[in-house]
């Protein structure tokens, strides 16, 4: 920015992106290198196809490989003045099935999702059953007779006789707040700062499908395969292999990766809902029809990463 | 059977399984050429490394290529005295992620549940919206603005009002009954009886997708890609292109293929049950105590041929 070349340089613009994929043939979200298939390098090559002049993306959260989302926010900045209704359209004639963008509207040239994200959501969904299920793998986490809480039969097609719901909902409630979650990230997760809040961490039961439950978690940032972590932490609670009372004690500074469950498989994760400080800036402007402030990254980056 | 040897051959047991697949990466369920993909070549090629007495597969129904199977019911022969629970774990193994077996059960050597279908339950997904759903356009329909009755907005993303769901249920009701169904059939499909009774064509909306309904079609036997010409001419009603009556002027021997609506695709069909005459018989058997009677094979073969 303090080049010299700057009084030369074209206008630019910004767009803003959602985007939606099923994560099962990617190798995650973030672009690796050239021969890995990621949803950002899938995203970026037909973006470049209809806009050269594209900025590469930048995305507000950085999913794992096999997980899945249906509002992931990515922005990037352009030197064309094109409308965001052409790129949503331009961009679904040149993505693969597996990838589509669900909106795309205007914000500033730089912005930055990743430092504006308020909260996100997460889905987990879990399904219990003796065989697999072609048409409901690639979204679940197959539990199957191992998995079960003693007594159970191994051939139990119903979450309730196969968990102990009462004690995965009470371990779930105890996530909810401001806590330590040291002991809820990958080891090779290095930030100093592992202080998060969870505003809601829920089981809901689902009608249709007496076999399958999810996960809702709700917080402000997350740490690399932290929901994963969380899911599989809480499972073991409801296999009843630990009482709920072991989330309070996983939530505090002395404890470790090691001393958690298990990470669960990626395939049952969705990054649900991304809130944004522009989203909620304008649901407040709005109302109250205020003049609307830039947007501005925060100082510590850290703070706000996302890496679930 | 009239063979000299039929004194040397070794006892035969009937195995039945209960398959599920996502028909996405399958060129259908009928073994074709060997180099295309089908369910019955998965399956057996899985088989044939277990058990190389197996016999071929005999199935149900012959479903299209893209069309998925939450119950597909197939049945082989084989000369190993194998309890069938062991073909599910093995079968389990071998089998990649798009296709399982749900079930497996003995039964008699030469069953051909083909000829012993007392009913079977179809489901078709449609989901309306702007843009693509990677996430759920792998089971659904996908309808978008141009396929949406007069005045509805372009961007809707309620079912209820892209789609008018009154006429669509009034029409649905008109197909169920003893009809010639000679209009709603591929016109590769030759067999000269053309009646079919459906004893159930109904609309289900979705309490958590908004966007999406279900239409549920159950009936005796089915044609050539008969459920998915029901299914787009239904959705001509839907569109208002039709009156809900055209339905009643298609079911009649002078209608003919092109009278009728297009050819709904393939993603949004499920084969979701496949009533079995041995199973109604097990069914009374358990209520009565009564003796159980052979399986046998209808006369007819046509009657009961399963090509939906």
């Amino acid at each position: 920015m303090t080049s010299k070349k700057r009084e030369k340089r074209p206008p630019r613009y910004g767009v803003l992106l959602t985007i939606a994929y099923d994560g099962t043939d990617f190798r995650g979200y973030q672009r690796q290198t050239p021969d890995l298939r990621t949803v950002q390098a899938v995203v970026e090559e037909a973006l470049q196809d209809f806009d050269p002049t594209a900025s590469a993306l930048r995305a507000a959260s950085r999913t794992d490989a096999g997980v899945h989302a249906l509002a992931q926010k990515a922005a990037f900045t352009t030197e064309r003045a094109i409308p965001p209704i052409a790129y949503l359209k331009e961009l679904e004639r040149r993505l693969p099935p597996d990838v589509a963008i669900r909106e795309a509207e205007s914000c500033v040239p730089n912005y930055a999702p990743r430092f504006d994200a308020r909260y996100k959501i997460y889905h987990y969904r879990v399904r219990v059953g003796p065989t697999r299920d072609p048409l409901r793998d690639r979204y679940h986490y197959h539990l199957h007779g191992a998995h079960f809480r003693p007594g159970a039969r191994s051939d139990e097609c119903a979450i309730a006789a196969a968990l102990n719901l009462e004690a995965l909902e009470e371990a779930a409630r105890l996530f909810v707040g401001r806590h330590d979650f040291r002991a809820f990230r990958d080891t090779g997760d290095r930030r100093e700062n592992t202080i998060r809040e969870m505003s809601r961490v829920a089981i809901q039961t689902d009608r249709e499908y007496p076999d399958a439950l999810r996960i809702i978690v709700e917080g402000d940032a997350f740490m690399k395969q932290m929901v994963r972590i969380m899911v599989g932490t809480l499972l073991e609670v409801a296999r009843e292999k630990h009482p709920p009372s072991w989330i309070s004690e996983l939530l505090c500074a002395d404890a470790t990766r090691s001393d958690a469950g298990p990470t669960a498989p990626p395939e049952g994760l969705f990054l649900a809902h991304t809130e944004l400080g522009r989203q909620a800036h304008e649901k407040a402007e709005k109302e109250s029809r205020a003049e609307e402030e830039p947007v501005r990254a925060p100082e510590d980056g850290q703070q706000s990463e996302a890496d679930a």
